[in-house]
């Protein structure tokens, strides 16, 4: 152990190798519930490419475990530590190394913050274009581990469609570079594509060159209130029936609208049970905007013309909409996805499935995608554990899963599966699709010292 | 191997094997340049799921390759047929199995043809994006095992922005289900990715999830002479900077506008020396085209406000701008990409390397992606093959790829490496990376029987 703390300290530096009890601490999880708490041996904050290498190639000679991080804003524990691990915390490694404005790409290290490189390329008329809740600051290297999604991902992708090529540190300490600097590429098999989402498992990116797409020139933003759930969701499918794609478009229920309104005093709940954010862009933005409102209305919404200040502080809104609030063992935010058409069933089943487990329940959706958010919780009862509740939970989160997967959706839609989400994993994939999987895995990390435990 | 057939016959009934020798022929390769002809043992043609899967056992138990094939229009011989093999033609599984219209997704047998697909959604407003040049008789299956690009993937992206999810029967026969029904999910490594672009060397790819696109309302196209190419060129960085993102953006060289009013007598030359043709689609059509007409009126085009028929002329000449030639040992089309910045300096490059080598050279681009096809071509002389020429025009095409590759390009930008280019492949990718996709290969096919020699 202590020969492996001094080999670390020797390859990159003492200044970059921390292991006094407040850090390991603070490093040793993301945002997602524990299920397993581990305190890292030590947390090491590289500043090159070299550096990665020399710190993999230093645990893989001590059989220590490699866990990755960004800004630990995951909620899948896919930067949890492990038993027997050092976390390698990328933040760092935060230049932006070209931004080629012609070519509409950018090249990163994986510790710049998503907001920095939006800022960065925005005087050129780009946007980076993923955008999860988390953006300000989550990074890219995080984003691309866990192939992030976000609000606008229904027009413009997920992370894998912004990634163009990666360089990537393999279990060995070695480096390779994958995919290509041009929007179209097949020379080979799509390695990029594997590495994107596999959460640190197959090698850590320490370089990424992404696609960028054009700021918006214009901007609508339409609420829409509705007197149900129901009744919104059906908006969302009216929507896509007008052939109108929006840039975004979220779903929220009474309950978010409640707690948003206790959280920032604004008026939601008087305006109705359910809100449809619908915010279109580009050169069409205004017309599309105007087909939006008509199908809304003619489906009983109440469609407020909002000034553009009041419709983006409904937007922002709704990005925090998780507010201050960290889960914890008594609240879990899921992440689940269905196809589009089975929104309002699976709404349905939610409900009735808090009302059965009597717990707490709110919503929101990436409507546009299918992908919802709910999140289940419990009061907690003074200072002690409740077991019997906390069973409850278990048995809504589960029920919530069932659900999804019996409709044709994901036990994950854009968080991942981390270490968090493994217990679901086999009821979504069969035995010789995760069976693959493995074999991928070993190839690529015979030693399973990447990130061991997680994704898979 | 009359024990095979035997057993193939057995397993699929007589009227899908053939072994007449015009089949084979015919079976025998695709649109390729070809480098080492061999006639298939026989062209099976499956009807169902478990057909294939009963043609893969046959021939894993027989040690007999499997070389499937969809409608054969791929021009990097990925459908050659190879020593020892048994040509698996999927284009009786052409079968539509849904369409979902709220959800904007459709389930495809792989033979189904692309057009035919386009054909049964667009009553719905929903169009499958990918548009290869040959989608009126390539089929999905094809274009999944290519990755198939097109014209419009600047905006709507290549085929594997458009897949979700695959049945795919491996080299052993079993079935394996990969992806999601939704448009996002994150569960597990992303082995759809790794199957779109795969060409067949890793499983069969029997069933297609596709994502549709909304058809679009409006669809402005522009067509710009300019004086030259290197001003064309330029018009296209023009049109980025303004921050307009086209569906089409396609550029022509005079030698193509040559060969088009020769095919099609049209006076394309007489109105300039290349031809940049933009076609915006959407609700903001209308207000792009206005952009685009002024940006590159502005760079020296003459902008011609077309009639819609006569625009739209000049995008379906664009289509067939290979006409009927099929390229032969006299005539190699190109797929290579650079990024957008240097189209310029490539082209240029091209035309002193086709200078120097003293062969024929025409251009076109899909420009909004960097995706050049340039052909390069001699002439007969007499019936005679001419070796010294032969010698010229491979050592034109060698240099047309190396200049790509060192301009950050890619040897195929939307092809497929197939059989033909596997040739050049170790310039772009460097021996650890092919190594990987060796192991990624011997992981899925043990005994090497699916499509061996190709894609990697």
């Amino acid at each position: 152990m202590v020969d492996v703390l001094d080999a670390l300290t020797e390859s990159v530096g003492a200044g970059q190798v921390v292991t006094a009890d407040a850090d390991l601490h603070r490093y040793a999880v993301d945002q997602a519930p524990i299920t397993d708490f581990q305190l890292p041996l030590a947390v090491v904050f590289p500043e090159s490419v070299a550096d990665v290498q020399s710190v993999v190639r230093a645990c893989a000679a001590a059989g220590i475990s490699v866990v990755p991080r960004g800004a630990g804003t995951g909620v899948s524990g896919g930067a949890h530590a492990t038993r027997n691990s050092v976390v390698l915390s990328l933040e760092r490694m935060d230049r932006i190394l070209s931004i080629n404005p012609d070519d509409e790409t950018a090249t990163v290290e994986p510790g710049v913050v998503n907001a920095d490189l939006n800022d960065a390329v925005a005087p050129h008329g780009l946007m980076y274009a993923p955008d999860p809740a988390s953006f300000r600051s989550s990074t890219i290297g995080g984003n691309v581990a866990t192939n992030a999604g976000g609000l606008r991902c229904a027009k413009y992708g997920v992370t894998r469609d912004s990634v163009l090529a990666l360089d990537v540190v393999l279990a060995d300490g070695s480096l390779v570079h994958t995919g290509h600097q041009t929007f179209k590429g097949v020379a080979g098999y799509d390695l990029t594509g594997l590495f994107v989402g596999s959460e640190g498992t197959l090698g850590i990116v320490v370089g990424i060159t992404v696609r960028l797409k054009y700021l918006p020139r214009d901007v609508h933003t339409i609420a829409a209130f509705y007197p149900s759930f129901r009744a919104a969701a059906a908006g969302v499918l009216a929507v896509g029936r007008a052939r109108v794609q929006p840039a975004i478009m979220e779903l929220l229920d009474g309950g978010t609208l409640a707690q948003l309104d206790e959280l920032h005093g604004s008026d939601l709940t008087a305006r109705g049970r359910s809100l449809l954010l619908v915010q279109t862009d580009g050169f069409g933005a205004a017309a599309e905007a105007e087909v939006v409102r008509g199908v809304l209305r003619a489906g009983g919404a109440t469609v407020t013309t909002e000034a553009s200040a009041e419709a983006e502080r409904l937007v922002e809104l709704r990005r925090h909409s998780r507010g201050s609030e960290v889960d914890d063992e008594y609240r879990v935010g899921e992440d689940v996805a269905v196809p589009r058409s089975r929104l309002v069933d699976y709404v349905a089943a939610l409900e009735s499935m808090a009302a059965e487990h009597q717990v707490k329940l709110k919503v929101v959706a990436h409507a546009g995608d299918g992908n919802l958010h709910p999140t289940f919780w419990i009061e907690r009862q003074g200072t002690g554990v409740d077991p019997a509740a906390m069973e409850r939970l278990q048995r809504a989160l589960d029920d919530s899963i069932t659900a999804a997967l019996s409709m044709g959706g994901t036990i994950t839609g854009e968080h991942g599966v981390g270490q968090y989400k493994l217990r679901w994993l086999g009821q979504e994939q069969p035995e010789p699709v995760r069976e693959i999987q493995r074999r991928i895995k070993d190839l690529f990390d015979p030693a399973g010292i990447l990130n061991p435990g997680k994704a898979i």
